[in-house]
C-alpha cells in the first residue's frame, strides 16, 4: 500500500544550483535585454578589477561588443591581470560558488564566486554555445572552451590548446543571446563610463557594436591603497560563526584560539573575558567549544571594550575623485563631498561611507535616454555605487534610494529634491556589502548602513546649504540694488535742481550713502543666515 | 616559482549553497527581526498548505509561537496533510534545492525547494539547536532531530524514534533566534489572516506569545479546483530547453518528441512544422537534435497558430472570494473585482490575473502600527499576491507595485491614489512566478505581467469609476435641492401677497417646478457622465 506521501515523495528530487540559476537567472541579473548585456559586463569587468589589484598591476580593460543578429553578440572582455592557473580555470568560469573571494575578509568587488560562471550559464542557454578563455599567468600560457555541466555545476573544458603571450593576462569571450546594446542610463556605456570614474587608475578600451572605439584613459598613475585583508572583529562575531571559527581552528587551547582568530584580541583582553565567564574553561581545546559557552563568550564580547576593527582593510575612492567624478558627469555648479569615519554594522563589519552632492548643471537630469525594459529601474538623481562598483538596478530596494529619500531636503536648501537641479553620490566600502539579492545590484536596509548613508548625505547638506543661501542672498541684494539704482539718477537730478547743488556730488553722496546701507543690510543677514544655520547643525538627530 | 596567479589561486575553493545562504541569509528573507520570523511561518504554512491540497485533504493548520527570551522563540507549526516519509524527510527539512516542486510544471505555492531548509539552517545558525519533526504518513509514524551539514547541505538527521498519530500530519518544531513578535502590518498576524482571506478552504488555529488561541475557521469547506499539472506550451520554450527535454526524452523519434513532450502538438502540428524545417529530419533520434537544429525549430514554433496553454493548470482566488475578503479586511462603501482571461508571459507560461479595488471604509488606511525594523517596505493600499502566498515584502521592486503605481487613477476618480480611501487588491497566478529574488516577496516586472495587471486595475477602475460619479452626482444633486428649497417657503409667500393668491398652491406650483426643472438637470448630467465613460472605456491604450 501506498500512503499519499509515498505518491508525492516519488516526485523527490534534488537539484543543483546551477539548475536553480539556470530557471531563475532574473535573480542573478538576467532579466531584460539591457540589463542582462550589462550584467555580463559588469561581472567580467569587476572580476579583472579585483585580479589586478590583488596581483598590483595598474588595470588595462579591453570591451569589445559586436553585433551577431537577433538579438546575439559576440562579447570579448580582456585584461593584463595575473591570469588563471589552468587547474583552476574550469570551476572559475564554470562551477557557481567556486572562487578566492567567497570566505575572505577582504573588500572586493566581487564577494560570491557567481558572476563569471553566471555569464558561462547565460551564454549555454541563449546561444548554446561555451566561453572561450586565453590565460597566461606567466608561468603557462593556453585557450580552451568552456562550457558548465547544468546538472551537476561541474566545468567542461574543451580544446585546451597552448597559446602565445607577450605579458599576462586574461581574455574571455563568447557569443550571447537575448541582450540588446542600448545606449541608456541603464546601459554598457554609462556602466563603463561610472566604472573609471569610481577607479581612476584604470584604463579602458571599449569597442561598442558601432565599431567606434572610445578610450577611457586612467586620471591617476598609482594603485588605490591596497586593502587589507583582516581578521574579524570580536563584535561581529555570532554564536554559531564562533563555534564554527572553534572547530576548524588549528590552536590548541581556546585562550590562544581566541587571540589567534580575531582582531584585537590580546592576552590582556582574553583575561577580561576569563572574569566574566569564569565558569568555562579557556584553557581547554576549542573544538570542545559547546553552543551555551559560545553563546555566553559572545554576550561577553559585548561587554568588554574593544578598540574598533582594523579599518586599513577598506579602500574608498576619496573625496576629490569623488568630486572630479561629480563635476565629469553632471557639470554642476557647486558640489560638496564628504568622507565619513568607519562605522561598523551587524555588531563588528567594518563599513565607510562615501557621499556627494551636487547642484546645478546636470545634476537632477535624467542621465540620457531610458532603456526600452529598464524604465522601472531609473532613479536620475541619486547615483549609487559599492566597493567602487556603479549599482544601476533595482534601486528602489537600495538602503542608498532608502537613506536619500528619507533626507527633510528642505532644511538644505532643496524644496523639492525630485524636481530641483540636485544628484547625490554614494559610495559603500566594506569587506562584505550585504547586498539584497544575489544580483548585488541594491544594498540591503540594514539599520546602521541606512543611518549612516542619511548622517553623511545631511553632512554635504549643510555645505551645499550655505551655498545655497549665499547664491540666494547675492541674488536677492543684487535685484534690490539695481531697483535703487534706476532711481538714483532722477533722484540726483531731481534734487540738484531744488537745491542749486551740483547734480553730480549729489550723485556721489547718494552712492556712497546705499553702499554703505547697502553693506548693513548684507551684515545683517549674514548674521541671521549664520544663526540659521547654527540651529540645523544642533539638531540632526531630530531627523534620525 | 610561483605566478601572480599560483599566489591568488591558493585561496580557490568551492563552496555549498547552504555556505552562501548562511552568510547571505537576507537574501532569503531573514533581515529584520519581524520579518525574519514572518518568513518562518511563511515557509512552513506554504508547505502545508501545498501538500494538503496535493493530497485532497482540507487543510487544518495549528502554529504556536512561544516567547523563551532573548529575542528567541518556540516554533511549532502542524498540520493534517500526507506527512513526508522517513526516506526523504532529513533532505526535504535540511538539504537547499532538494523538493518534489522545483522540476514541475504545476501551480504551487513552493517552487523552489528552498523555504524548509532555509529555516532549519535558520535556527542553526541563531540557537545551535536541531529542528524536530513528527510525521504520520498513515504508513509510519515518527519523531526525529534534524540539521543540516551546511559544509555539504546534506541533513544530520538524529534521535529518530517511533511516534504515536490517530492521522496523518506533520509537525515541525524548533528554537529560533534574532526574531521579534510585534503585530505590524508585516507580522505573522497580518500574515496568516490574509492566507486565510486568499484561501477560504483553510483552517488555521494561531497562539500568540500571549496565549490567547485565536480561530481563523473556514468559510468554504471544499477543496479548491485542483492545478492540473500540465506539459510546456511550445511557444514558452527556448532552445536550451528544447536541447534539454531532446537529451534527456524517451521518445525515439524528434517528431513523436514532440508531440509527447508538449501541449498541444498534435500530428498535424508537427506537419506543419515539417514544412517550415523541410532540412530537419523529424524521424531522427531526439537526442541527436543539434543547437542549430534546435533554434530553427523554436522560430518554427513562433510561426505555427497554436491553441493557447492549458488554462486548466491555473488555480484562482475567485472573484467573489476576493469581494468578501476585501470587505472583511477594509470595510470599505464599494469593492469592484475582476478575474481577467488566462494570458501568458515569456512566450508561453500561462498566468491570470486577479484584481480588485476597495473604496471607502478602511482602504487606504495603515492597516496597524509599522514594525519597527520594516518601514521602508509598507506600501498600505496595495495588497500583494501570488498564487494565493501573501507578499508582505520589498513592495518597492514588484511588477504589482509598478503597475498599481503607474495607473492615471485620475480617470477613475482618484484624484490621488496615496491619499484617497482607496485599496487595490492583486493576485497573480501561475504554474511559475518570475520572482524577483530568493526570498519570494516581489514579482520580477515582465512586461506581460505589468502589462496584465494594469489592465485587470482598469477594468476594476471602470466599475469604480462609476460607483464615485454616482456618488458625487448624487451629493451634488443634493446640496442644489436643498439650496433651493431654502428659497421655495420664502417665495411663496412673497408670491402670495403680491398676487393674493394662495401661498400653499404657489409652494405647491414651485416644488413641481422645481422637481421637473431638477430631473432635467440630473437626466443632462447622466448624459454627459455616460459620453465620458465611454471615451474612458475606447482608450485605455493611451495608457499603456
Amino acid at each position: 500500500m501506498q500512503s499519499n506521501a509515498d505518491t508525492i515523495f516519488k516526485e523527490f528530487k534534488e537539484h543543483s544550483i546551477s539548475e536553480f540559476f539556470r530557471k531563475n537567472s532574473q535573480m542573478l541579473g538576467y532579466s531584460g535585454k539591457v540589463r542582462s548585456l550589462t550584467t555580463i559586463i559588469h561581472e567580467y569587468v569587476s572580476n579583472s578589477l579585483d585580479a589586478c589589484e590583488e596581483a598590483g598591476i595598474l588595470p588595462e580593460i579591453s570591451v569589445l561588443i559586436r553585433e551577431e543578429g537577433d538579438e546575439k553578440y559576440f562579447i570579448k572582455v580582456a585584461d593584463n591581470g595575473p591570469g588563471i592557473p589552468a587547474k583552476h580555470v574550469g570551476k572559475a568560469f564554470a562551477t557557481i560558488l567556486a572562487g578566492t573571494k567567497f570566505h575572505r575578509y577582504l573588500q572586493q568587488r566581487g564577494q560570491q564566486g557567481i558572476g563569471a560562471a553566471g555569464c558561462t550559464m547565460y551564454a549555454q542557454i541563449t546561444t548554446g554555445r561555451p566561453i572561450h578563455v586565453r590565460s597566461c599567468t606567466g608561468k603557462e600560457s593556453f585557450e580552451c572552451d568552456i562550457t558548465i555541466d547544468i546538472k551537476t555545476n561541474k566545468p567542461l573544458v574543451t580544446n585546451m590548446a597552448k597559446a602565445e603571450c607577450n605579458s599576462s593576462g586574461l581574455e574571455v569571450s563568447g557569443l550571447f543571446g537575448g541582450i540588446k546594446y542600448e545606449e541608456s542610463d541603464h546601459g554598457v556605456y554609462e556602466y563603463l563610463k561610472r566604472t573609471v570614474l569610481s577607479n581612476p587608475h584604470l584604463y579602458i578600451r571599449f569597442t561598442p557594436p558601432s565599431g567606434k572605439e572610445v578610450s577611457f584613459p586612467r586620471s591617476i598613475d598609482e594603485m588605490p591603497k591596497r586593502p587589507k585583508e583582516i581578521k574579524p572583529h570580536p563584535l561581529g562575531i555570532g554564536t554559531n560563526d564562533l563555534m564554527e571559527f572553534a572547530h576548524k581552528s588549528e590552536s590548541r587551547k581556546l585562550s590562544s584560539f581566541l587571540e589567534e582568530s580575531f582582531s584585537r584580541v590580546t592576552a590582556n583582553k582574553v583575561n577580561e573575558l576569563k572574569q566574566l565567564v569564569r565558569e568555562i574553561d579557556l584553557e581547554k581545546d576549542p573544538h570542545d567549544l559547546k553552543w551555551e559557552e559560545a553563546e555566553k563568550l559572545v554576550k561577553a564580547f559585548k561587554e568588554v571594550k574593544w578598540i574598533g576593527p582594523e579599518l586599513d582593510a577598506l579602500s574608498t575612492i576619496g573625496e576629490k575623485q569623488i568630486e572630479i567624478a561629480m563635476k565629469n558627469i553632471l557639470n554642476p555648479k557647486f558640489v560638496s563631498v564628504v568622507e565619513r569615519k568607519p562605522k561598523v554594522f551587524k555588531g563588528g563589519i567594518p563599513f565607510v561611507v562615501e557621499a556627494g552632492i551636487a547642484y546645478g548643471g546636470d545634476a537632477g537630469k535624467q542621465l540620457s535616454a531610458k532603456g526600452e525594459d529598464e524604465q522601472h529601474v531609473v532613479e536620475g538623481n541619486i547615483i549609487r555605487s559599492a566597493n567602487k562598483v556603479p549599482l544601476l538596478f533595482d534601486a528602489s530596494n537600495c538602503a542608498i534610494t532608502e537613506a536619500a529619500k528619507s533626507i527633510q531636503w528642505k532644511r538644505y536648501g532643496i524644496a523639492n529634491f525630485e524636481e530641483e537641479p540636485v544628484s547625490v553620490f554614494i559610495n559603500i566600502s566594506s569587506v562584505y556589502i550585504p547586498y539584497s539579492g544575489v544580483g548585488k545590484q541594491a544594498v540591503a536596509q540594514e539599520d546602521e548602513i541606512v543611518e549612516e548613508i542619511k548622517l553623511a548625505l545631511m553632512d554635504c547638506g549643510r555645505i551645499l546649504q550655505r551655498y545655497i543661501s549665499g547664491v540666494r542672498n547675492k541674488e536677492l541684494q543684487e535685484s534690490r540694488y539695481k531697483m535703487i539704482m534706476r532711481y538714483v539718477n532722477q533722484l540726483s537730478s531731481d534734487l540738484s535742481e531744488i537745491t542749486g547743488k551740483d547734480a553730480k556730488e549729489i550723485n556721489r553722496q547718494l552712492n556712497l550713502l546705499i553702499e554703505k546701507r547697502y553693506k548693513d543690510i548684507f551684515d545683517a543677514e549674514k548674521g541671521e543666515d549664520a544663526q540659521e544655520k547654527k540651529a540645523v547643525e544642533a539638531e540632526p538627530d531630530s531627523e534620525e
